[in-house]
């Protein structure tokens, strides 16, 4: 009988109907979806291990996860593929899958990661954006939002801006980079991308939050300097919701690994 | 007492979860929508005159309607929009609202209308195309849909493209463009966009639908050629899906409709 195969699957996924990543009893986790979707195809229980643990109504444009599986049906990526979204709910989807060495691990082999948190800044909030954007009625001055984001950025520790409950033991993070992208010319959408090795529990939820803050007028940049150097989550901003946030890039080692299909950025 | 004054909103809707625009016993519409928030805010009965009718299903992000309510408390755009967006289902939003003259018509009055019918090119359906656009999973061959589409431009005879129920007694129709944008890099989405003075029933969903068979390879150019000239519906394509269909833009003479907000067009 041949050794377990060691897969790595892209994943997109709409949030909104899902507890977050990790199974858990009684509730629809993607993760759970998932492993469902695998056990129904091939008559395999499996774990599949996550980039990392996206809450729940967090949306992913690309994440990875892998799982280890003996030689089933499914040996040719397109058949996969096709087989598993054939099972999969509509609103998480498999875009690619690949083979990969034995001992690779979607999370632990990940050197760094990207997320994205959108925002719609109009008076009203468009129809279409409902659930896939955080909707703010008053202008944001993304002037001052930029100049408290390069505060951010570097080796810091983030204490202040992670979750109270947050089990990390190591609160220094790299954030390598902060960008605000501004589309007003059509949807008026604020696209602020973040990207560090690894990040804290809320950790972009929480600094975009203070940003928007920031954008509005109710914290300077001076106080987002105060908040870091405090490390006190009393002195940053709330907590941004969650369907705003989507996973947007897990990267390994060198661009070790490649997709066949085209990443989607939008 | 004062006269009626005479309003005319813009709105955008995620056409979804309506019967299209027009109202009907027992179904859920926009105009239906539109006409019970007035109602609530008011107490007045008005009719809602909408800038044409879109199907069950389809969207829209600029379209426009109109109607006469003697003073209320909404004199002031600003009010009134945040009045109605506030009972309308999130689905529909007013994006302005702005006085005209007495017998100004949302549908008599406009010179043309553009709408867009969005198709989503990949081998999987992204979570988030779901209902906004057409998934086609096979590749698409732009080259050949637009040699098409170009065929159908300026003053036919659109009988092989209208709806055998379609209750228009001039099928002839001066359809001055038709263009398609490609966004492959992102999502790879396929926009077609057309205008016209006026449109037959369901005209776009078929010329659309006539357009993806030949990027499919279906259809040839000749056969479209072939098409238009026989006046004959079943030798054009299918009807595309409505959930593919956005209402982009109504235009009124010389521009005489200035809207505050921009005009989204994504």
């Amino acid at each position: 009988m041949s050794s377990p195969q060691n897969w790595l699957i892209l994943l997109s996924y709409n949030g909104t109907n899902f507890h977050g990543w990790q199974v858990q009893p009684n509730t629809v986790t993607i993760e759970g979806s998932l492993e469902n979707s695998i056990l129904q195809l091939t008559g395999k229980t499996v774990r599949v291990h996550g980039a990392g643990r996206t809450d729940a109504g967090v949306h992913a444009l690309n994440f990875t996860a892998n799982f280890h599986i003996s030689s089933s049906n499914f040996d040719q990526p397109e058949k996969w593929c096709r087989a598993l979204n054939a099972v999969l709910p509509s609103d998480i989807v498999v875009k690619d899958i690949q083979k990969i060495p034995q001992n690779f691990h979607a999370r632990h082999n990940s050197v760094a990661k990207r997320y994205r948190y959108s925002i719609c800044n109009l008076p009203f909030q468009p129809p279409f954006s409902i659930k896939k954007s955080w909707w703010i009625r008053h202008p944001l001055n993304v002037v001052d939002m930029r100049e408290a984001s390069a505060i951010l950025v570097g080796e810091n520790d983030f204490s202040a801006f992670r979750a109270s409950h947050c089990s990390s033991l190591k609160p220094v993070k790299t954030l390598s980079e902060i960008s605000i992208f501004e589309k007003r010319t059509s949807s008026a959408t604020l696209n602020i991308e973040f990207q560090a090795n690894s990040f804290l529990q809320h950790m972009v939820r929480i600094i975009s939050g203070t940003l928007i803050e920031v954008g509005l007028g109710r914290k300077t940049v001076k106080d987002v300097e105060t908040a870091l150097k405090s490390k006190d989550r009393g002195l940053s901003g709330k907590t941004a919701p969650s369907h705003g946030l989507y996973a947007l890039k897990v990267m390994y080692p060198n661009d070790s690994v490649k997709w066949r299909t085209e990443v989607l950025d939008e």
